[in-house]
């Protein structure tokens, strides 16, 4: 067809090539997800039915997006990995970021009253993400990036299921929660849940306390820091 | 909360700014739409039921990000024009097109059933779109940026148009009408039109012929031509 | 020539390209020339001989590269303006720094003797230079850069003037200059010269309080709030 | 001291940061050098006294920046590889590219007139160099990016060798040898050097064939082959 007089315009398009032979990791992050929780009464700190609906969505992801090797969720935000040499839109990181949130994004929609029959969408208040794109030069410091998310999730879930029994068990208001966990170590918050609400945070569940690691289209609840040299073996 | 010894991982994050005091162009496009278009049973070459979701998406967009000063969506594309001072996400490419994206995709999902009652989408085939952003440094550009949007409109559709009229009905194959039309000007396009089907060109719905401007949340199908000077004269 | 199986290496560049339809500014900054122009026993607060030189170096940076509409230089700095047209080297940016930084290092080495016969440069120290690239989107923010760099030599000149000559025919240490200084507005500064030394600052020579303006191959020290204008309507 | 309004022109500035962990490749060319070459009567196709000025500008260069691990020259090329942990500048392009361009030319020009005392400089007539830096991920691509300017040496020198000898010796215009060596193997070009002139390619200076490696402030002129793993060990 016809080229327009107007297509110059296309010369100001900048596309950003990320690094060859670098793992691309794509982190996706809820959008205002405090308040949307709160919207749609998420359970405190953890809502099951949230979690199970962020995996839903990411294996889909990863089903439509053949170079993803591994991808790790936890809360409102699931990160992607990419295989070092992949060829996806050339790397390009415009096209890669808008495609994994589209798609993320999409599924969360399609699926979120299977996951949530009770509560309907409300179409003025709809779930959306952000998405970032960013290469890790080698194996090693890949891998450190996936044990900061897992040891994020460890420390998040651990410091939000104390602030929450205080809160939901022990009366206290949000305001006295923090202050009372201001300072507190790992083993500060164990004991304050243990001797206080006879709460022993080894029972609770996988899921909250490891976050979800999608390998081969299955979703592990592990403990990353012993098998992420086995899950990589075949990228060193 | 602590910070692990795995915060240094954040040092590989690059952001990417878009150079200040430009009109910032964020443009979504649909995914693989030609098989999409295809599986849903499209109506060919245009169906205003997916022209009127795409509307209605991008109206919510505009009604979420209050920067955007105008809109122009045809086909499975749109584009949102942001003012030029905008500090929106401090201009970070990332975070602009995966809002954008996100925000655009979760709409047209959510409001699919409103728009195809008797085509429920399948979970397995979600409708997912890319994005990019482009940067233009004045206003003259900009309104050319429009123009050729604008003009592709027109040639797109009237092609559509004569090509599909071809097909369904004056019994050519595809590819006889591909033929057909290789080489041809509008001028010859609109007599084929006339002379052989009797369809006047510029009795064709607006929505087809002008594709759809989004201005001060009204939906105008306009020569924009005539009306880009006056549209934006605010930023001259 | 044959090409070698390690040519796949290029894949890894990575050009930017400086956004088209901007003015692009390059500014050329000696490196630790503080330390520098003690070595060389420049003139406090300003040396002729230096001035001149970059001057010279400057005019010949113009000389070889034709777009550049303007330069303005003050101190160990010059800035260069190329039309916001130019194709030079595809407006890639490692080209642009690496060229005009490359020419100016090599002209103000060339030139030295010229300016400075009673001291050679010694080859273990040698002046060399950074450089920048800066995209500026239209006429009005590129007469700020300007203006910005004006005010600048102004407000340190003067500054420096009075440093100087506190420090010199005051007797003051350097120190003791610095305190002194502290907090005063340009009018205080104007009154020290003028009431302790009988200096009158707007009798200093014009290459000192305005800087040097290369425009058409002519070095002018002028006012540029009042010239600017006049100078860059041909970028209206 | 003061900031004035016109400050705000700073936010224009856009660092681009190479990404971290990876090795740096600042690579310097000679602008024109065909004519800069043949200005100055070059010796064809080697001119020892050029190699050798570039080696001493490039030694220079390694001895002002500490975080050079290796450097490698042929022609009118210089490429300078820093250690993948360099903090330099904070890892900023334009810094590092500007900062060696500039010393590289500023030693070039003033050690000129030792390598070449009978060909003073024209002050008309300067070289000047451009650069560009890339970043390699892991040590593996950076070795075959240091082979690739080894086999192209060779390549070139062969080639080179080749051609100026049915010049300058079988008395071939330019064209003509050009037409002679078109689609020739190594083998090839060896041959005629052998049987037509005589001449021992293996026997031509090992700077000539091979190239100059700079390692811990001493220039070799090694098989890099060989000694690429060992040179490079400490960055496994």
């Amino acid at each position: 067809m016809a080229k327009s007089r107007y297509e110059y315009v296309k010369e100001f398009e900048q596309d950003r090539i990320l690094l060859p032979n670098t793992f691309i990791v794509i982190r996706i992050d809820g959008k205002s997800f405090h308040k949307f929780s709160k919207d749609y009464n998420f359970i405190k700190p953890n809502d099951l039915r949230a979690l199970k609906l962020a995996n839903a969505a990411a294996i889909n992801v990863k089903r439509s997006i053949k170079d993803v090797i591994l991808a790790f969720g936890e809360s409102d935000e699931y990160s992607f990995i990419l295989k070092p040499d992949t060829q996806l839109f050339n790397r390009r990181e415009s096209k890669l970021i808008s495609t994994f949130v589209s798609i993320f994004t999409g599924n969360y929609i399609a699926l979120w009253s299977k996951f949530f029959p009770d509560s309907p969408l409300n179409l003025n208040n709809l779930p959306s993400f952000d998405c970032r794109a960013v290469a890790y030069p080698n194996l090693s410091i890949l891998k450190d990036y996936i044990l900061w998310r897992f040891v994020d999730t460890h420390i998040n879930n651990l410091y939000n299921t104390t602030f929450w029994t205080l809160v939901e068990k022990g009366g206290l208001t949000t305001q006295e929660a923090e202050t009372r966990l201001k300072g507190t170590l790992a083993s500060d918050k164990n004991e304050i849940l243990f001797k206080e609400f006879g709460i022993n945070y080894n029972e609770e569940p996988e899921i909250f306390k490891k976050g979800s690691l999608i390998y081969k289209d299955e979703i592990l609840h592990i403990d990353v820091f012993k098998k992420i040299d086995e899950l990589l073996k075949n990228y060193e």
